[in-house]
């Protein structure tokens, strides 16, 4: 329907020419415009925060727009991208009963866009169902034709339009005024549909009215479209000697590992903290308080008598190894993931140099971490009250001189337990010099605080995914994290990490690992994977979520190879899962994740649809996962598909191939799936255009 | 709990000595505050309008609040009345998983309120909880007790607080501090209810945050609550003469009827359009076009050669007689409503004096209303664009004309056909000069315009109550009114109108009526009645929804003498559930409605509290409403009652007497109930305290 060639800053199904934004004359003092809107997104909830969205996104772009009485209206949402280039683009009303319209589009320019909507009368569309009925009905049928002439010269007179509309337009006057014409053929001219394209893109506009201008935040791809993995370098490459002791492995060891993660199909590698481990009270194996020598203690207790952090572990080699480790990653086509944990070990160099940035109790001594009676003795937490700009201060130079080491994601440990507005400040600060770094927060608690770190600026956010396992949680949450809280919170679906081995996962089996797998790969933009998910870890420290002899205390051997060549791994299956999220932009889209229906109460079913419009390839692209979420069962059940969404009306055939096991079927509204969570679990089904 | 003389501006059970508004340091650029919050109410979707309420209506304030870690905290309301005086108010937490703090208060003063949440960390709170924890584990019980005693020091310093609670927090400090007292003994001490009592009033506050001001307009009572009585004035003592002719009633003869309305106990007596009525085109009987010469007409088809909006119908009187009729029924406490319908007949004045008021069709004919390919050939709609500061300047006069005559409460006849911005400017500009004017919305469409309206200005609504008579449906219907909405929307539950007489009505018999009065004077502040509904009067136009031989267009003559004498008047159940409003302040609050489960699909069960410090009358009131809705049965069922609503622990007795029979039972938790809609249909029950 695009008139003209789309600037390179956007996609979209329903561009038209640009007009200036010229309105009707604002009236002081009243809130209301002439043809008034309510609420609209994107939009934070209180109002307080800007959207955000990420390059590439599809984003409706909704509001609630009426005006008085039975005349017909028109909505146009107007795009200015961060360098200044404006585009005009067509809401459709949605007919839900609540006044909605809505277009989407795809942003591609990373920068602060500004939106507004503008209304106004569409005196076609009104001339043109009154003209419609009353001519039909012979109720002032002279008159109607001379309402449509007068509108259809005036449309005439505008020389925007094309020469060939503006002829069709004046010939359509002349037709409508004959008087040898009769009403039949003036009817032909009301509903003639060319007249009606015309006036789509180049409406007959009163009362035009403009209404406030937002801003919407377009963070780079990344910042909500990727597949992460997650490793312990000192793990790779670590060698047990005769002697019993362990070689840690470092950045030149863990470097080999490099090429199979990237064979996988990852974008990111996270790292735990590089930083020196403290040696005061450092935990053993298994989360215990008497580490021996040779126990290299968990990352997250940052700091030694060799640094704090800014530093890299001695073991894991220099400052220079992990430049190099970072640029063999990116050759690789990874992206490197730092983890930011604010806080400290006993030994940090901070508690000596800064101890006003800890909290010094009555008896003289630092606080420890604590969740009363219980108390974390190989941690400090800061206090961000004492010196909030020492702290600050110190904090910047930190992510900078990790940011000048080329790592442009932080991956941020608990930031639920520091100030929201420490964080709202650095991101803020780290972003105006730096756009292109992304903060993702680990926070694992209650909905607001989650919601607040998102909308304070992270750019991705650690989920509650990990706990939703049934059919109706997990429905439930991927109807959340794709409308209500798309508008600023981007979240990656971790499948597992140190710190999380669900009782899902623990009792499962191996299917389990192939479905929450699948699931997470095809429902968000952003999903992560801890090292071992491949290899099926799946023991537990009893009476815990972790995993038994949890990597944070000690190093872990693992023989992917083996496991591979021996029919093992899932590494084959979370390969397959991401060259499909690559091949299919569809799946990499966080918002318009569509439910389908499903007669089992462990089948989960869902659509995500891109138009071609909208597509980075041109094409449409179609997919619907059909997932068994019981881990123990084969089920049949009928899926409920309505292939309107994809533009095809309801009651058609259509083919579908599972890119998992190239099988085909033909698929119309109600289809029969078996699902034997032992042989493939999943169904990821991809909507063939029919020839 | 209140320590204090509340201050006559407002009601609440949570009010604290007030202390002085100094907050921590503003940081400038960020948004969240040390203590941040997130959504809060009331508050209107989108932000662009402000909340409302009504003079000593219960306001709900409810914030989202969170901190970092584990600390506890605390959260105030800072509430200004619009004459200055300010209160303080402290918020309990919800524990509904999403951070939700809340305080009712009920405010007294009319005009335009500043409200604002102060958040901080809870000291007091955070070291109990530790401390509790800690000494009983034996983990740094001199620790604890030393912090215990510093904060008791600092709260035992402010001059501020009782000297009472000034030498107890002494004592406590120094028993904490005393090396003979052993840690069972200091237990106590961190339990003691009365230290935590003075620091419920006078928290021991850090990082004290204040977040942004926030205004609240409260309206006169009248605003959203009110009984109403709909009469035509022409009809009350219209008689039929002997040549077949109708003398028409008049303010004098209608004068003769409100002691009877006024007895029935409403509030407010509105009329339909007072005007003189167009000749021109005039409707006759059942909205047929050929009017005979006995005819009145349709008193909305406004303006004659007698006059247009300003006017009085000569076969009512003289605007004396108005302004004797108004203060006739001021003396009978019923206060008069006017309809203000902005529209015109063809012989208005208007239409030659201003024909730029109306639209000019090609033809050089003016437009009548229309629905293509209906035409409305009585009237002509005013259009607001040719001349939009003549036709303000005009309303505004007919307004400010009517206010001088004793009016101050209109009826808006569909406002949703004329421009949005019209009326708050209209709203605005007359409640500038006159704060107790009420603006009565008659929009019935769909819902985002109807909010809009209100959100816009008008104090009150109809709604959609009429067409709610299932179960579910009404239970959504007041679930949505009581809270959705109830920050700016405050609906009338008229149970019929002229243009309205549903199918349940029709066809539900006399059951259907006393059902449908007794949750419209139950549920909402505000319901309303049209002459007629007391004498059952159900017989439609057929495939209409409206009465046949429609008052709209002819003369009623009403024996409603005869028919109470003949028991065959529903006006003695309307007199009665009027007195059960007056004296049950519960009733008189659109908020807080507490929908009840019951085991039928045809019994709705809701209950209304309101706590004794938010009651006018200083006494807690509770009534539970039990209604058959299906009016062609007898039904019984249970209906589970949390009693923990008015604070009685549940499973718990409790004596309830019916006010409607004066029947009473023995309730608890899950109540045997039988309602036969052919004798008693609904239950307003009155919890009693037992003594």
């Amino acid at each position: 329907m695009a008139s003209q060639t789309s600037p390179a800053s956007v996609r979209s199904s329903a561009e038209i020419p640009l007009r200036p934004a010229k309105a009707t004359r604002k009236d002081a003092g009243v809130r209301n415009g002439r043809i008034p809107i309510a609420s609209h997104r994107p939009s934070v909830p209180g109002g307080r925060f800007a959207p955000s969205a990420f390059v590439g996104e599809a984003v409706p772009f909704t509001v609630a727009a009426f005006r008085e009485g039975h005349d017909r209206i028109g909505v146009h949402l107007r795009l200015t991208s961060p360098s200044g280039v404006s585009t005009l683009h067509r809401l459709r009303p949605l007919e839900d009963g609540f006044d909605t319209w809505q277009v989407s589009v795809a942003l591609l320019e990373q920068g602060t866009w500004k939106f507004r909507f503008e209304t106004f009368g569409d005196d076609y569309a009104t001339w043109r169902h009154a003209a419609e009925l009353k001519i039909a009905a012979g109720v002032d049928p002279i008159l109607m034709r001379e309402m449509g002439a007068r509108l259809f010269d005036g449309a005439a007179a505008e020389k925007t339009r094309p020469a060939d509309e503006r002829a069709a337009l004046t010939t359509a006057a002349h037709t409508l005024r004959d008087e040898s014409v009769d009403d039949d053929a003036a009817l032909v001219v009301v509903r003639d549909p060319g007249l009606a394209r015309a006036f789509a893109d180049r409406p007959a506009v009163s009362l035009h009215t403009l209404h406030e201008e937002n801003t919407l935040l377009v963070e780079r791809e990344r910042a909500g479209v990727g597949a992460w993995y997650e490793f312990f370098p000192r793990s790779e490459g670590a060698e047990r000697m005769p002697d019993g002791t362990v070689r840690s492995g470092t950045f030149r060891t863990a470097t080999k590992r490099l090429p199979a993660v990237a064979a996988m199909g990852f974008d990111v590698l996270y790292l735990p903290p590089i930083h020196p481990i403290g040696e005061v009270n450092r935990k053993g194996p298994n989360n215990t308080l008497d580490a021996g020598p040779g126990d290299p203690g968990s990352p997250w207790a940052i700091g030694s008598a060799a640094g704090g952090h800014d530093a890299v572990h001695p073991a894991l080699g220099t400052l220079e190894d992990f430049r190099a480790f970072v640029d063999a990653a990116a050759e690789q086509g990874l992206e490197m993931a730092l983890d930011l944990a604010l806080q400290a070990a006993p030994d940090h160099p901070w508690v000596t140099e800064h101890p006003e940035w800890f909290t010094t109790l009555p008896d003289g001594s630092i606080a420890f971490a604590e969740n009363p009676p219980k108390k974390y003795q190989d941690i400090y937490p800061v206090n961000f009250d004492n010196d909030p700009v020492g702290i600050r201060t110190e904090v910047l130079r930190i992510v900078q001189h990790w940011i000048r080491q080329g790592v442009k994601i932080f991956r941020v440990d608990n930031p639920h337990t520091k100030p929201l507005q420490f964080w709202e400040w650095l991101i803020r600060t780290v972003n105006a010099e730096h756009p292109d770094v992304v903060f993702l927060a680990e926070a694992f608690t209650r909905p607001m605080p989650m919601r607040a770190l998102a909308q304070s600026g992270f750019q991705q956010s650690y989920s509650y995914f990990t706990w939703r396992n049934t059919k109706t949680e997990i429905e439930e949450f991927f109807a959340s994290i794709s409308d209500e809280t798309a508008d600023f919170m981007r979240p990656n679906l971790f499948v597992n990490t140190p710190d999380i081995l669900t009782e899902y996962l623990q009792f499962g089996g191996r299917p389990a690992y192939r479905i929450r797998a699948a699931l997470a790969a095809t429902a968000g933009g952003s999903y992560g994977v801890y090292a071992g998910y491949e290899l099926y870890e799946n023991v537990a420290r009893p009476g815990s979520e972790e995993n038994i002899d949890n990597e944070k205390y000690e190093y872990k051997f693992r023989d992917w190879e083996a496991a591979e060549a021996a029919g093992d791994s899932l590494a084959p299956y979370l390969r397959r899962l991401n060259e499909i999220r690559r091949a299919h932009p569809a799946l990499r889209q966080l918002r318009g994740l569509h439910l389908l229906g499903s007669d089992d109460d462990a089948i989960v079913a869902y659509a995500k649809h891109l138009p071609a419009a909208l597509s980075p390839t041109g094409e449409s692209d179609t997919i619907i996962v059909v997932a068994n979420v019981d881990p123990h069962s084969a089920r049949e059940t009928t899926v409920h598909v309505d292939s309107e969404l994809w533009g095809l009306p309801r009651g058609h055939d259509y083919d579908v191939e599972d890119l998992v096991t190239g099988a085909r079927w033909t698929w119309n509204e109600h289809n029969y799936v078996r699902l034997d969570a032992f042989a493939e679990p999943v169904h990821i089904l991809h909507v063939k255009a029919r020839s």
